[in-house]
């Protein structure tokens, strides 16, 4: 039973400073939610002398982790550094000194949950990240709790912002990809170098995240298929709108018999889609449950202040239990090596851009080729594009991957004289 | 520390049995999580002879209460039947008892949420109650936890499925409401008797948990703005629809410096409104927090498996606590008892129909009445309807609720030759 609970934080960039001012708001409710005071009483920075836009008591700043991971006062330790070294080393370090954990830590958790989750486990420790995925977005604790009586076979999302803002940019203003993205990084939604967000590494580990949790399922991160946004063009765009999709960056964790899927992707979404209308840099996870059907949970997937707040209702809860003196209270989590499903063998429709000449004879030859390859088309549509070539935009029925690729490299070898602009995969 | 933990259905209708059949479809993933055995022992039901399509080992029906009540072995009540009483003297047996209580009765909760939370607190039992709200959609966990670091200011919803699929019929086919209700009627999703669903009055409960829970805030079932769909018409919402809105019966939660406003009416959604395309039976609740902003959460908000698997959440929540022997630990509800701002001073834009006989004349006078009482116009549009009269469909910009009526009153009083047709709200 505790009548403080005192706080280290590793790290005061965005999101430090978004907790440190949620709770500074919110001290008395969160200490009536509680029982108790929830304090900062450190925190770890690089430079402690640096200027900074925010108040503190003197004494709290310092440069030496150690000072909070040495603190035996301290009882939680939230990690908001980033990136897997040093802060393995400082989750660990707090681990054996009984210190209870939160973190926002994609990278670190995609890659190494099973073992984090054992070893707080192991040690009758908390081990919580909500702010890992979808921002301030609650999303892992419904999954670990409210849902906890559902098989869950299927969790898809839109997990990346500033993918998603320039997505939406293009669509909405008619952008190429270059232009979206200059916005962006003037607008603060992407870094200087945004390969991370822009080719769907950042995606990649937060669906890892979701596989493990949602799922119970661990992979590695090197089979995750991990596709970006930059081949995306305006014209696919515009087409896509036409037909009545919208294209976005799709992450999709999915439990098959003995495989699971993982992967990140530009994914057409047909408007009737409840996460169709996702746009700017929203986030929305989808889950399908056994007995609850699609669930979804919707919301700003980062901002100092929304992942502030999903490190504080961390923080809420593990205060709570400490003020109580009950032990950490999560359902358990379980998670079984599962392979993940090869590419080649994914089943659902497909878009398919093709320049053409002579366009009846071409769309006589592909449609044959798909025909061989148990490929049938749903929906077909034509664009002038100037007065030598024509496009040809096909929707196909659903399809295996490997059939589609097989087609294309028929289609490019046969000398049909059709090149293919794009191909996308869509939501059924 | 407990190897079974044993539940004791008071009810066995639809909720009840999605209940025992999500357990049934997953008892071994839900003892996972639990680290013990999740076991329903006994099921009382008014007709225990009834055959039944679900195979239940015999002696677990009874057709008495205390069967259950009075069993030291079961560890958890859920109070399935609904309605006040005898629901809440159950409940109160069963927290005298020592049993922790779950249970979906939005009506019971909406009335006496403050005393029922109290009982539990007190004796240090669990009470939980996340299919009271949204069927199967995780909402009043993420509000008393994920969300917990906020002051959340406003909480708004389309909680009713059965007016949500009947206003869904007649603007996706042209339907009026009695149409529209008897489809509802024959495929289920209304009740022979479907005042409580129409009138707003099941919607206005729902609020008021979410009052609760959401805000901390306590106030009377009487002093709640409840107003139905039945006088939705066909051609309101095609006119919305051509003005870029969509009609849901919208309930509304908001705290404001001294008053609370609790509210459900017909409301006009912006197309861009994250909860304008919640169509069909679905439900959506969307919460306003300090530091996470604007979160949603959408899915099936009736039905037995939905609401099976929120009871079922619940009841893994507890029986996690007692596997490991730690009391409840949810973060602690406080709620304040705060005065209904009356519905006069609700500022909103308003939706306006009116049938005239001569147009020009009667908008000129329409709109020196409106502004006579300080409203301004946003947009007009006008309609003929036969030879002899027209419609003029006005959007004022966001004005006083009584100022709204004290114009219109005097609009019909004035031999304005203006007959008021419809005056519905618009959500910003």
């Amino acid at each position: 039973m505790k009548e403080i609970v005192h706080i280290g934080l590793l790290g005061f960039g965005n999101v430090g400073t978004g907790a440190y001012r949620t709770l500074q708001e919110n001290r008395e409710s969160i200490a009536q939610k509680v029982g108790a005071e929830v304090r900062i009483k450190r925190i770890a920075v690089a430079h402690p002398d640096r200027q900074r836009d925010i108040d503190l008591e003197p004494g709290v700043l310092t440069g030496d982790p150690d000072d909070i991971l040495n603190d035996p006062e301290i009882d939680i330790v939230c990690e908001l550094i980033g990136g897997v070294q040093p802060a393995r080393t400082y989750i660990q370090t707090a681990f054996e000194r009984g210190k209870h954990v939160v973190t926002c830590n994609k990278e670190l958790l995609a890659k190494h949950l099973g073992e984090v989750t054992q070893e707080a486990s192991a040690r009758g420790l908390f081990l919580l990240f909500e702010g890992a995925v979808a921002g301030g977005v609650p999303v892992i604790g419904p999954l670990t709790t409210s849902l906890a009586g559902n098989r869950i076979d299927k969790i898809v999302g839109i997990v990346n912002g500033t993918t998603n803002f320039i997505l939406t940019k293009m669509s909405r203003d008619g952008q190429e990809f270059d232009q979206a993205l200059s916005e962006a990084q003037r607008l603060g939604y992407a870094e200087a170098d945004p390969s991370s967000d822009v080719e769907g590494w950042d995606a990649a580990y937060k669906m890892l995240i979701l596989a493990g949790v949602g799922l119970g399922v661990e992979t590695s991160i090197d089979t995750v298929h991990t596709e970006g946004i930059s081949g995306i063009t305006g014209r696919d765009i515009v087409y896509a709108r036409d037909l009545g999709y919208t294209i976005k960056l799709l992450g999709t964790a999915r439990r098959n018999a003995d495989t699971v899927e993982v992967r990140v992707h530009p994914t057409m979404l047909p408007y009737s889609h409840p996460m169709a209308r996702v746009d700017d840099a929203y986030n929305a996870v989808m889950v399908s449950g056994s007995s609850v059907g699609n669930v979804m949970f919707y919301g700003s997937g980062a901002g100092p202040l929304p992942t502030g707040s999903a490190v504080m209702g961390d923080v809420v809860e593990i205060a709570r239990n400490l003020a109580i003196g009950a032990p950490p209270t999560r359902p358990r989590l379980t998670l079984t090596p599962l392979p993940v499903a090869p590419l080649s063998d994914i089943v659902c429709p497909f878009y398919l851009r093709m320049t053409v000449a002579d366009r009846p004879r071409v769309l006589a030859a592909v449609a044959g080729v798909l025909g061989d390859h148990g490929v049938s088309i749903h929906s077909v549509a034509q664009r002038d594009v100037d007065e030598n070539g024509a496009e040809i935009i096909l929707i196909t029925h659903p399809a295996r991957e490997s059939s589609i690729r097989d087609a294309i490299i028929e289609i490019e070898d046969a000398g049909i004289d059709a090149g293919i602009g794009a191909v996308i995969r869509v939501e059924g």
